[in-house]
């Protein structure tokens, strides 16, 4: 066992700054546009829309059932380029580690960082590592960002929702959150539930493949859960929402738990769902493609586009009775994603 | 004074988010891309080449003498796409706080960012905001990305780099990190030390209009400061590059505090400063434009690019003597950008 440490050195931008980056990034991501080591990773593109987004990562603990920080940092910044309709090109990744890290549990985490990035397709090109005395940072941070291109002709945007489409989620809700908690807890009757962060670019790419502009609008239930995801595609639209509590798939664990520590799994964060609102008559071209991949094996139409009441998401619960579903106020989970 | 303090529930993805960002964020970067608040910004592009990087910034103190985090998380990024010959277009910006950081700090370090992006004619169009409880994180980290492009011809690169060439650096050096220094240790006597941070692309797009491809090679000595960056530029070269101790820029102030510390101002980091390589028969070119930048003002040619030794970095020292310039060897001072 490697017991070498991370040391202010590791940060300085001198000799031991480099060592890291050929030791364990280069090793791992290894490309000839992050191999240059200029200050600017440098593409050629050719004339088109991209997308372009970032997150930060700050979730505990760092290994949970289903993946780590790692796995989490590129797929969180896939799946938001995905959910633009984008092909996920160029990822950058900037460590601040808190000094005393274990050298072990780095190379752990940027080799689940790559296996993502082969997953998904897409290549780390830039970074950044900064080092924080014991104390100013809690074990590993890691933020993420992400270059991708849009297909030509392909809309994906809230905008394009209508009165009549539908609402597809593509399998069980709330695990990630789940997995998070019952590790952090020791809650050892749960151990079976994992975590679901999974890159959906591939999902999202045939989706777009068989029903095109039939897919209206896309996202990712994460922080917030699914009741603010649908809350923000409702926030000052023409039109509300109203989903069906019996057709939301959720596993047994995740009830249970959520039962339990009395949270609403609406409002339960996901890493590997999508949210996908097309319009009524794509449901039998959407449905084989999602069914043919394994993140969307249990994929369920959950709800419709309403025209009344305006800006509103309703459900219909199991006993019959309609509830508002709002979005998520007060506190949530810290540290999650 | 208003007294209100960022609450975990600020970074749950709900009501406080969303509050968060359009009163602060939105107010401050506003912009049609931003406004989306979709998964992704999504703008569209000429063929061409593009530059794209990241930093994190865990400067501490936040707030020191010439800038604030804020302001220099907009420059160091959009400094590496200039050093690629790079014209920023569009900044990411990942904000992790401590739980109880001050609304109003917040706000200052925003509104900083928001006026150094407007200096730059660069635009915030994505972001992300984490909350973490207290302990977890010392105050507040910014990590930013950045896109830029790429003017056709341009092709500035180490590899470019010949016998003969210049060294020019456009001030003097160590003002950033003796200021973060001076401000960390309570050294009053050299409180008109100010951090030198600023963008640095203006000056750059100005030189390569004169200069065009007679710069060969950019780059900012930030972290293991102007030794590290020539190091940088002769790693595995066929070349050397010798500087002269009495050819390079540094206030008294700066010379000052680095005698009483023991710091090499060789080493100590700057971050509005750059290193221009350029052709022997360009200086007549440059000069003029560096000149008449408030950024160029002490402009000075330090050095050569010499045949022997390769891979090494020369000093010919005040008294006439020479000695090998190496890399940044073990710590620097931590949490300096």
């Amino acid at each position: 066992m490697n017991t070498e440490k991370i040391l202010l050195a590791h940060g300085s931008g001198g000799k031991l700054t480099h060592r890291l980056i050929r030791e364990v990034f280069l090793k791992e991501f290894g490309n000839e546009l992050l191999e240059e080591l200029g200050d600017s990773a440098i593409f050629p593109v050719a004339e088109g829309k991209l997308a372009y987004t970032t997150d930060s990562y700050v979730v505990d603990p760092i290994f949970f059932p289903g993946g780590d920080i790692g796995r989490l940092s590129v797929c969180g910044t896939v799946n938001d380029l995905a959910m633009s309709g984008a092909k996920p090109l160029y990822l950058s990744a900037s460590f601040i580690i808190e000094e005393g890290f274990g050298l072990t549990e780095l190379k752990t985490i940027v080799s689940s960082m790559k296996k993502a990035a082969e997953e998904a397709g897409i290549k780390v090109v830039c970074g950044d590592t900064k080092v924080v005395p014991k104390g100013g940072v809690d074990k590993i941070f890691i933020t993420t960002s992400g270059i991708g291109l849009i297909p030509s002709g392909t809309e994906i945007s809230p905008r394009r929702i209508m009165v009549g489409d539908e609402i597809i989620i593509n399998g069980t809700i709330g695990d990630h959150e789940i997995a998070i908690l019952s590790q952090r807890e020791g809650l050892e009757f749960s151990s079976k539930i994992q975590s679901d962060v999974a890159p959906l670019n591939h999902l999202v790419a045939s989706m777009l493949e068989v029903a095109g502009n039939e897919i209206h609008a896309l996202r990712d239930p994460t922080r917030g859960g699914l009741a603010t995801t649908l809350n923000e595609f409702v926030h000052n639209a023409e039109f509300g929402i109203k989903i069906y509590e019996d057709k939301i798939p959720i596993t047994d664990g995740v009830r249970g738990v959520c039962e339990l520590l009395g949270l609403d799994p609406l409002y339960v964060a996901n890493e590997g769902k999508l949210v996908a609102v097309v319009s009524q008559n794509s449901r039998q071209k959407v449905f084989p493609c999602l069914k043919k991949n394994t993140l969307g094996l249990n994929a369920r139409v959950i709800g419709e586009v309403i025209p009344e009441p305006k800006g509103m998401v309703l459900l219909v619960t199991r006993i019959g009775g309609t509830r508002i579903v709002d979005m998520l106020t007060g506190e949530q989970l810290p540290r999650i994603c």
